[in-house]
Formats: C-alpha cells, structure tokens, sequence
C-alpha cells in the first residue's frame, strides 16, 4: 500500500462495500480501509476502542473521543499499513466504496472570513460605500444554516425555487441566479460546555477535521429575503461536503502566517502567527477551471471562528460544522464564486465548449478539489455536485 | 383522573421518576402517564407500535409516526383513562416527575411572523422610515437558530458575554441589554423528502405539537453583529421551550381567523381562513405580570410557515421547530418583549417589588404562560427561566 503521501493515512469517512452497511473507512493511497473489520477482528484491539465505535452511520462516535484517541488510531493504522498487517478483508480499492455523510450534522454555522469576498460582494451590492460591514474587522461575522440540508459530495442539487422580485413584482419561481461557494469546513469531534468559551487556542482540541465545502446560494433568493435575518432560503436548500473529513493535525503542517490583523480584535480573540492554512481550491463547471482560490489569505482562522461562537456561552456538539464562507483571494483568479467571477452576473465567463455562465444552468456540474501546499501534490478532498432543473 | 380539560390526554412530554431513565409520559389533569410502562405492560398492545417507542430521551420516534397513530394513542389513552384501566405503576403525580427537553432538535428556525413586533421594532430601530421589511408581507422572513442550545423550562440560562459597543468602541463583556422574546414554537413530526415543498394545508399532516418558546436575546450583542447576515451570537446562547408539547389537533379547536393578509401573498402561500390560533400568553417577571401577548394576531400562519421554509426544496426532519418569533398585539399590554415594552430602554417598566427594569437583571425569572380561548381555561403550557450571573 503506498500511498504517495507523507501520511499514510489521509482521511477518515463513512462507506459502504456491495451492499454492506455503512462503517467507518480510513483513505491510504488508492486503498480503502475497513475500519468496523479491523476492529472486529481484533487488530485495533490495544487501544480499547467501544466495540462498535466504526459500526455506525456516522464518524460521530470516534470524533468525540478526542486528539489522544485520534492519535493513536492514527498511529496504529499507519503501523499496520507500514508492516503489511492490514488483512485483505479490510482493503478495498478505493473506486469499490460507496461513501456516504461521514457526519451526522449537529449546527451548520457558516461564517464570512475572507476579506476579499466580503469586499467584492460590498462593491456589488453596495457601490460607493465602505464595502466590509461596520463589524466585520473587529469579529467573524456568521450565521446558522440549515444542518439538515448537508449532503454528501456527488448528491445531485435541484435547481431551488423561491420568491424574487421581477419587472412585475415578487414571483415564486425557479431561481435564475444559482450560484456556488468554494468554502473550507471545520468538523467539530469534542464537545464543550455550554457557559464556557472556547479558547482560541484550545480550538485544536475540539476540531477533528476539515471537509470541503460548496455553499451553493440562489442570489435572487437571497436578495429579496435578507434584510433583516440574513440569509434563510437562498442558502438552506443544499449545502454539499466532500465525503472525505481530513485530520486537522494534517492540515496542521501547512500552517501560515496569513493576513495581518488590525488592533480592532479584541483580546480575547487575539491570536499569534501563524493561523492559516495553505490550501489551494480549483473551481471548475464542466471540467472548466474557473478560478483557484486559496485559503491562506482567509483573516480569521479555525481557533477564532471556533472562540467566537463559543464567545457567548453556546456549547459545541460533536458533528457541528463551521465553515468559512465563499474563499477569496485578491487576484479575479483566486475568487470563490460566480457573484464575483461575473461580478453580479454582468460579465459572463466562458467555458471550454464556448459556452458562456453568469449563473449556474440545469446539467452544470461544479467540481471543487483541494490540495495541501504548493506543489499541489497533497489532496485535501474534493466535493461535485451536479445542478438538476 | 379528572383533568378539568375538554381532552383527558392534553400533552406529551419526557419525564423520570426518583431516579428512573427517562421515558414517554403523557399529562392528564394533575396525572403524569408513563407511556413507556403502559407500553411494556402490554396496555397499548392493540396499537401495534414499537415496543422502545416510548423508551427513549426524546418523542421524536413516537413524532415521527404521523396523524393515524398520534390519533389513535391518544384514543386509547383517553379510553383507558375513562374506564380506570390506567394502572397504577403507570400512574404518577404531576409534581413527581422530572421533566426534560421533549424534542431531540434537528433544526431550530426562527421567524418574524407578527406585524406588530416587526413594526415596532422598526420604529425603535429606524425610526422615520417604513417600519417592515420590504419584503415583510409578501413572504415569512426567518432565520435558522442554534438548534444545540434549546434548553427545557427550568434551566438557568447565563447572562451571555459577547462584543458590544461602547463609548471607548466595541469591548467584550457581559450583555447589558438581555431581553426574552414570547412566542410560540411549531414541532415537526413527519420528515418531508427534500426537493417536495410541503402545501399550506398539508403542514398539519407534519406538525406534531406546539410548544412555549423563550428566544432570550441580547440586544447590544444582536446590534453590533447583525449586518449583513442577520441574529447570531446575540440568541445563540439559549432557547427556552416549554417542556410539554401540546398536539397540534388540541390547539387547532382554537383556530380563528387572524389579521387580514393582502394580495401581496404570492399564490403558492395563499391559505384560506381561519389561520391563526386562540392562544393567549401571560408575560412575568419575577411574578409581576408585564404583559399578555395573543397569537391570534400573528401575520402568518403555521402552514405559512412550513410551507415558506419548504418551498425552495430544503426537506423537514422530525424534531425541527419553526418558532413565530415574538408575538406581540396592537395594545402596548399585549407586546411580547423588553425591547418593545421599555421602547428600546427608554421607559423601564415597574415590578411589584418597585424596582424597574430596562433589561433583564441577573436573578430575574422570566415565565410564559400560555393558555387556549378567552377564558384561559385550558392551559398550553409554560416556559420559565432564571438569569444567572
């Protein structure tokens, strides 16, 4: 089993084998590992793991049993991979798994970290005024999405309806400005306390992964729904994950200084360099690259969007998502959605079959991969998802 | 068991008795039933269900089932609770049983359903300007909340911390301006398949019950943040719902016609009088009544509600709830929230005790009372919590 990466073992998921029930499967290399059957059969036994613990539906379980526990099942794959000990019972190749939501979604929390989206989407919007809201600098602005719309990568995504206003005035119909988002997930595995904040740095405690996110949006919907609640049905239709959660210990090791932050921060959000990730996306529509966003130049990190939606006293629940909000670098290359690419629809892009988009239309299919580092050689997932009218 | 009501079975909650797991019970009169010891003793035999159906920490499993068995449990509850066939062991005082969160949440939606809380919210907010959203009366506006942190009555709920602003700019400390919200809450029982949105008139084929809601809120956290992307910290850190749900058939014997709605509803919402509920609510605090909001001015109405939240695709699950928003009346004496009755904070409001209050000071105890027709006879149920510091 070689898998070509500095860590044997990439990623964690839910899969399923001709027809099995789903259970916990790691990713090594072009192999898939059965983890309910290594479990059964004894090879995880030294770590005292529940019996069930990678039987289930959802990687809930192992998530909340915390970094030590990671760790160690961790170490113990990669010792079993690197001694040849995983039995052929328990190694697929990878194309033989059916994966499915690798989480059961407690809150879905969907935030607006990076500056150059937020600023785009000002000018658009709100052209010839200060485009980042009045509070943006000073706390990660965010909102409660629907956890119960998540799908897994590769689930189809229905074109959704919904009221928007026309030359006639509002009209329930589908919506014409379907749009994407290219966005990073954090997964939470700890739970903590309600009444108790979260540090900044004890974030690493709580997040057991990173999941590749594509916040799809109905721009018309949301437009003539969000003053004053913000965004409800342009949004909550589907929200699609890779089905791939990535340790955040790796990710981890392609940290970056990313953007400076002004003194507006308050102390207790304050936190030291270096606190982004090198991440690198590639948008494509159709197998087009449109874009490739990147998410070192996110201004909030993992550790402050965590500490500031515990900041109040709300608690974590295993299987809460954060995610970062529509990824945006500073270049037109680098940005993370059709809102900006075709700056409010008004300038179209091509792709490779000379067709044009300002939005996204019936049988398009959007492809977000993302790797780890420069070289690109690192695969941190991937999430697609085709439009259904 | 006398029950004084028109209906012997009047709620469903979760309850445990010295010491017990929890399980299903039901409330009749001064009587709390174990549906879980009526089940196991064979006493619901004749209805075929699942034998842990009422074994469980939530009803969601029972709320899932749909009208046909909600119907006929409660027709063989009433019918042995007639005949006296209500075994003892199965029988408890209201007083012994001690209740917990009935619903696992799945998602906690918010709206803004009553014309007179918006407008005055407006008014205090922006004053001079039309105090509805442009989009106020053609379609529900609403939110998704923080499903992880609705709590059952009874439970403390901490002051929360969060950025405000002040005179020296934005610090983070302790609310200064917590306030409560009175509404009513929507339980969803039936799951509905995503993609399908679910008629006005079908949304009773999925609403389980009705409970109390308590939308604590923090004015000073909620106006520092709220631009662009709506409330977040500012109500994240509690919900409070009553612990009994009341069957949507009960309060349906209450139906009224409601406010006028104006041809500004697009057609897929349009929804045949009556559509709103008798439902009346005593505000107090600290035992001085404040105020005594009433549901049968709510703008929109439950199947509204539904059928808006579903009407882009985004599929139910059981345990969602859609909460009104605050309800509030035409009269000062029927406004449902501190921000409405002190006027932004200008005009505090007098206890009994003599002290006033702007905001909600550490140690007060908020209660809701709800209760069904003008003679307030029958009781919906009630939602209490106390401020910790």
């Amino acid at each position: 089993l070689n898998t070509g990466s500095p860590r044997p073992i990439e990623a964690y998921g839910i899969g399923s084998f001709e027809g099995s029930p789903p259970r916990g499967v790691a990713k090594s290399g072009a192999g898939v590992i059965d983890l309910n059957a290594l479990q059964s059969g004894g090879a995880l036994r030294s770590l005292g793991l529940p019996e069930s613990l990678f039987a289930g539906k959802s990687l809930n379980g192992f998530m909340s049993l915390g970094r030590d526990t990671w760790f160690a099942v961790e170490e113990r794959l990669t010792e079993l991979i690197e001694t040849g000990q995983v039995p052929e019972e328990a190694l697929h190749p990878l194309g033989s798994a059916r994966l499915s939501l690798p989480v059961e979604v407690a809150d879905f929390c969907d935030f607006y970290a990076s500056e150059h989206h937020a600023s785009n989407i000002g000018r658009i919007l709100r052209p010839g005024t200060d485009p980042l809201p009045a509070a943006w600098r000073t706390i990660p602005l965010g909102y409660h999405g629907r956890a119960g719309t998540v799908v897994v990568s590769g689930t189809p995504v229905r074109r959704p309806m919904g009221v928007v206003m026309t030359a006639d005035g509002p009209r329930y119909g589908p919506s014409g400005r379907l749009d994407l988002e290219v966005e990073l997930g954090y997964v939470v595995g700890v739970p903590s306390n309600n009444g108790q904040a979260v540090r900044v740095e004890d974030a690493r405690e709580h997040i057991f992964g990173v999941v590749v996110v594509n916040d799809w949006s109905a721009r018309d919907i949301q437009a003539f729904e969000y003053q004053p609640l913000g965004p409800f049905l342009g949004k909550s239709f589907a929200t699609s994950v890779s089905a791939w959660i990535v340790p955040l210990s790796a990710i981890e090791l392609w940290a970056v200084d990313g953007p400076e932050q002004g003194d507006e921060v308050p102390p207790h959000l304050a936190c030291a360099q270096p606190r982004a990730f090198d991440v690198n996306f590639e948008l494509s529509i159709n197998s087009t690259v449109l874009s490739r966003p990147a998410a070192r130049y996110l201004h909030w990190s993992a550790g402050q969007l965590v500490s500031h939606l515990t900041s109040n006293g709300a608690g974590l629940r295993t299987g809460d998502i954060l995610a970062t909000g529509t990824v945006s670098g500073p270049e037109e290359s680098s940005w993370g959605c059709l809102m900006e690419l075709t700056w409010g629809g008004e300038r179209p892009v091509s792709l490779s079959d000379g067709s044009r988009r300002s939005w996204l239309e019936d049988g398009d299919t959007v492809t977000i991969t993302a790797t780890c580092g420069s070289g690109g050689t690192v695969t941190l997932g991937d999430v697609a998802g085709k439009v259904l009218g």
